[in-house]
C-alpha cells in the first residue's frame, strides 16, 4: 500500500519541460552543431550547480545557463554573439513541455501540485507561467530563495517551510537521477521519471519507483 | 614578477597519472568497448565526488571509483563480474604516470613537493609508492582525512594544517578544470596543466596559468 502523500513535488527541467526543445535553436546559430551544443550546454550546466554548491559560489540559474552554454559553444570552435547568447538563453524560457504532463495534473487535482526547481524566478517563473498546465499547479518553488542548489539537503528543506508538510508526507518526481538520488537521501518519497531508459545511479540511493513518464505516479492516488 | 611558492602541490589522477591507462584492461573484459567505458567511468567518478559533497555523504575513494566503474558498464549493457571489478580496481593502482613528471619534480628538490587528492589512503598509496618519483616527494595528503572531497573549501584547508602553510604560499597544479577553480576561489596559486586543450571553465576563476604540462611550472622557481 502506497503511503499518504499531501504534496506532489515536480522537478522543473527534464521532467516538465524538455530541455532538448533549444536543439533547434542552437542548430539555426551552428548549422549540424546544434544537438552537441545542447547536450554540452545541459551536462555543464549541472556540473557547474554541483560545483557551485560544492565550491560555496551559488549564482542564480540565468548566469549559470549563460556560462555553461560559452562552454559548450566554446568546446565546438564556435563564436557566440551577444544577440545569439540573449536568443538562446530566451529558448530556455520556451522549452516544450512533455506531452503528459496536463493530463496527469488535471487527475491530481485538489491535492498541493508543486514545481520545485534549480531555476531563478526570471527562468523559471516564464517557463512555468506560459505552459499549457499553469492554472492547474498550486506554487512554483525556487531555490534561489535560500541559495543553495538541488541535490542539498538545505534546499530539498526549503519544500517543507512552504508547503508546511512533512518530508515523508511529499512526492518528488525527477527524470534527473541525481536529484532522485539527492530527494531520497532527504528523506522523500521518490519517483524516479527514466524517460530515456538509463541506468539506474550507483549512490546506494533506491528510488521508491521507476515510471517512463508521468502517467506512473497516478498510482500514488489514494 | 611570480610570488614566493613555499608548497608546490600536485593533484594526482589527471595531473600526475593518467586515469585513462585503464583503458586497455576495458578493452580486455569489454573487447571494443574499453575508450567509452575509461572515459564513463571517469566522468560518472567525478560526479559522485561532487554529487555525494552536496549530498553530505560521503565515501572513500574506492567505493565511488567501484560504484562508477558499475554505471559506466551497465551503461554499455555489460555485466561485470566480480573478479572483473577487482581487476579494474587493481589497475587503478597502477595507472602509467605523465613522462614530465620525474623531471620536474627533480628540478624543484628542495621544496615541499606535494601530492593532495581525493583518493583514500587504499588507493593512493599504492599508486605513490610504485611511481618512479616517489622519493622526490615530501608529502602526501588525501581528503580522505578530513572526509570531504574537493573543491570544497574543507577540502582545500586540510593542505594549510598538514603543511603549515599560508594559502598564498601554495602553487597548486591539476589537469582538472574544477579542480583549478576550487583552489582559486580558495585563495592558492594555481596553474592549470591542460594536457588536451580544453577550453577554460566559464566559472569566473581564471587559473594564475595554463601550461600544456608540468615543465610549464619551473616559470615559478625563484
Amino acid at each position: 500500500m502506497k503511503p499518504s502523500i499531501k504534496a506532489f513535488v515536480f522537478d522543473a527541467y527534464g521532467t516538465l519541460f524538455d530541455v532538448h526543445s533549444v536543439t533547434e535553436a542552437c542548430n539555426d546559430f551552428f548549422p549540424g552543431k546544434g544537438a552537441d551544443i545542447s547536450q554540452s550546454w545541459r551536462k555543464k550546466q549541472l556540473e557547474y550547480f554541483f560545483l557551485r554548491q560544492v565550491m560555496g559560489r551559488y549564482a542564480p540559474f540565468d548566469q549559470v545557463t549563460i556560462d555553461a552554454l560559452r562552454y559548450a559553444v566554446k568546446e565546438q570552435q564556435e563564436d557566440l554573439s551577444h544577440e545569439q547568447e540573449i536568443a538562446l538563453l530566451d529558448a530556455y524560457k520556451k522549452l516544450d513541455s512533455y506531452e503528459e504532463v496536463k493530463e496527469v495534473l488535471s487527475a491530481l487535482q485538489g491535492r498541493k501540485l508543486v514545481v520545485f526547481s534549480n531555476g531563478s524566478p526570471t527562468m523559471l517563473e516564464p517557463l512555468v507561467k506560459h505552459s499549457e498546465f499553469f492554472s492547474l499547479l498550486t506554487d512554483t518553488i525556487s531555490v534561489d530563495k535560500v541559495k543553495q542548489f538541488k541535490p542539498s539537503p538545505a534546499s530539498y528543506s526549503l519544500v517543507l517551510e512552504e508547503l508546511n508538510v512533512r518530508r515523508e508526507e511529499v512526492l518528488f518526481m525527477s527524470s534527473n537521477g541525481w536529484d532522485i538520488s539527492g530527494a531520497k537521501s532527504f528523506g522523500f518519497h521518490t519517483a524516479w521519471i527514466n524517460r530515456t531508459g538509463l541506468p539506474e545511479e550507483e549512490l546506494g540511493l533506491t528510488p521508491d519507483c521507476v515510471y517512463t513518464n508521468l502517467k506512473g505516479i497516478l498510482e500514488w492516488l489514494e
